[in-house]
């Protein structure tokens, strides 16, 4: 399928203020992008440099007064998210190097302190793709999805203390309980088609049988749409942006996916 | 200065063909990629990946038949090339890792061979940047450029024995003879601002007074306008297409360059 | 001077278990490795990979029944840890690209909550260096060094609520403090010549002035005598070990350093 | 198979002459180094570093007078040289990024121009491990192997016309013919454990059925006992010593590989 994105975002600076942005899509085995336009107003000079995950980061001095970036893409995506019951478990001594990382506790997923939880979670699965779909369902029926709670940064051991979250915090915990069962989990920012109400989105993916796989303990089921801005252990290493100096927040935001036909692209 | 640039090339593929393309310019400090489109017909799953210079590349297989590529951009760059007479020669042990490997002779550029003749050519410069221009110097006052030669890849030495070359060929035996000093120098595949005829350019950069700078013997005095596409330590890393398996030939083939305002960004 | 550093462990292993070791120093503008011995009994298959820090990591399997880790190694270092009053603090956009991710909160250094606090600390110390001095100087007089304290992984919030902490909690709240002004800081696990009671050291780096310079609050001053084993954002990064699967801990654990003459090297 | 080697070299510098040095071995897949020495005499700075092959590099200045580098290693391999008739080949949508810049042609490997030449080799072979084979038994058949040949550095077009070769020459003309078949080929410098005449050894490795797999058209049959010091595209990339300024050759140089009991480890 082919979507049309568009992203906007005004913040108000009282200070020149450092930010790193990562709002560049990447082609990936998951995603084309066929055109794309990125728009900062005033300009300003951007350095563009690739993180230690693969992500596209834009770095630039925000000069006082507003300050608007534009971002659109269109990209075409699978119709379908590949699913795979019974995908095996991988031993970590069969790990491609470059998934190691995601075993390690991180910033808002305290994996170290799950071990006993995700056994009883996925007690009884098979090992592997079995047990990360146990835990989203788990996920899903235990965790309270609310959608428009608050911004604030929580780790996964809190979600499971308040038992409610938006969709940044349910990924959390679903990354922090498959590194507890030794299976590499990161979280992608992104876009979702579909998505109610429409904003940035965030899901989690697990490396079984050898590939990453998608889950999204958000939605009933599992439908076609999704659109990767960035993957990283946790929010710490993937955020829309990062900005140094005194707080400053957006002050208009705003997020479109559109379905096109490819006639349009 | 804002560029509008375009590239367009089709090829009659006979056999399902293997292409590594590097058509995808990356955002860096020297260029700001505001919009892209990079259209590929008919659309066929492509993987993008990073290589080890830092370069966006796309892998695909070109389907029997007519293959079109057509990829374009804006892009915002200085109106200034950064020259800088007397910017010192860096020490060995002072270059930052990620530069040395541009010290090593590599397939089209044998820089062993040309101490000799790069201390000949180099004679009485202050060494750093003054011996890069005064080799550049040499290489428009000897070597005669003919921007239509051949395709043909032939290496430093073949050039200095035949004394002419496409703008790959003079950027080749330029960095040979920097190379040959112990001043890092790679090549750059891109386009130049008012290039005649219009087509793809290359010229080369030299690692001096701790940054990269900007050399052209093809051109009578070194104005802005330069975009890159990849960097690399010659043309065989650096190529606008790699394909495998029997040689195909763009039937056709067309790049554009064009000055816009900003308002028409 | 010159230091032969000797490490031995030894775990109880009931079922075979997945290691991650780091114990392979690597040599580096701090450090010169002159030799070295890896000795694992009984020997199993390892494989070792280089982590994105930097870091040799070696991976294997722990066979059931005793298994010991005894690594030993020549190393000379300066005599000296370099110190610069007056290092100026290094701007956000002109931060190496490789520096930049030691910006970010991490597992263990919640940098975002401590921007009040590290003002404080630091208020009237020119931006760069004397900050760090000033922070590494609050730690001292400030959180109770308590050497063979818990080994329970805590982050610089509680660190900070509870007032006391290894080794490693200080460098960690060192570290956020740091981060909360825009100072890259990240910890490095090691040796260090001297200490009391002898066991693995962690202290922290600060990026100021253009390079890493040397910070630890758990010593009365800074002499010469620190080795790296790892560096990492946080101690979720840069452990001795990762041990997958159900908790073991070394049965037998000792480290030796001693200063030689570079005749016995 | 535990292995004990030994190399030294010296040199006889006249002014500081910057080196860098590839002598320090990595534990990979393949290998594992349980102890090692590097000595050098006078000491000077040593900076370490990973080149983009994943070989760690040293550099250094070389000062006035007799130069000494010895290193010793004890390593453990693997009996057997693994060995896969039938190994498939990997097509290129499905080689792995990294793999994939050894498809290309370098310095003195000349690929794309050996391709009606590793056809006619090769005809009648199932794709991919079969070719590679059948491509060592003709330069075992054909290339004249000379192990005192002469040192200066020749490209596989050349072995070719000549007709003889040292093993690297004869691992070049390998890997050109592996590449112009689209076969991932590389370069490895390291040690043969009963070489005669012991010296440093130069084989290559062919990237087939999802790995790489050792090829070496210098010995009547692959036995174990190879022991690699470093990768790359060709001899360009993976040198013993790379020096800078006028040449310097070792006055003296020794290489010794035992054969010893896992008990004398």
């Amino acid at each position: 399928m082919w979507l049309r994105i568009s992203c906007d975002m005004t913040f108000d600076i009282t200070i020149p203020t450092p930010f790193i942005l990562m709002l560049r899509l990447r082609s990936g085995a998951q995603q084309w992008i066929a055109s794309e336009k990125y728009s900062i107003k005033p300009m300003v000079p951007v350095f563009e440099f690739t993180d230690s995950y693969g992500n596209l980061c834009q770095r630039l001095i925000a000069p006082v007064g507003p300050f608007a970036i534009q971002t659109s893409v269109t990209v075409m995506i699978a119709d379908q998210v590949d699913q795979q019951s019974g995908a095996p478990f991988v031993d970590i001594e069969n790990l491609p190097e470059a998934v190691l990382s995601y075993l390690l506790p991180s910033r808002y997923c305290e994996s170290d302190r799950f071990g006993d939880m995700a056994a009883e979670i996925t007690a009884g699965q098979s090992l592997g793709y079995d047990q990360v779909k146990a835990i989203e369902t788990w996920l899903r029926d235990t965790i309270r999805f609310e959608p428009s709670g608050s911004d604030e940064l929580v780790s996964a051991a809190e979600v499971n203390v308040r038992q409610w979250g938006v969709c940044r915090d349910l990924s959390h915990l679903g990354i922090a309980l498959c590194r507890s069962l030794s299976i590499p989990a990161r979280l992608v920012e992104g876009y979702l088609y579909g998505l109610e109400p429409m904003t940035f989105h965030a899901w989690f993916e697990a490396y079984v049988g050898g590939r990453w796989y998608t889950f999204d303990a958000t939605q009933a089921e599992l439908k076609g749409g999704y659109v990767a801005i960035g993957y990283g252990r946790d929010a710490a290493d993937v955020a829309i942006y990062n900005q140094f100096g005194p707080p400053v927040s957006p002050t208009y935001q705003s997020v479109c996916v559109e379905l096109i036909d490819e006639s349009d692209v």
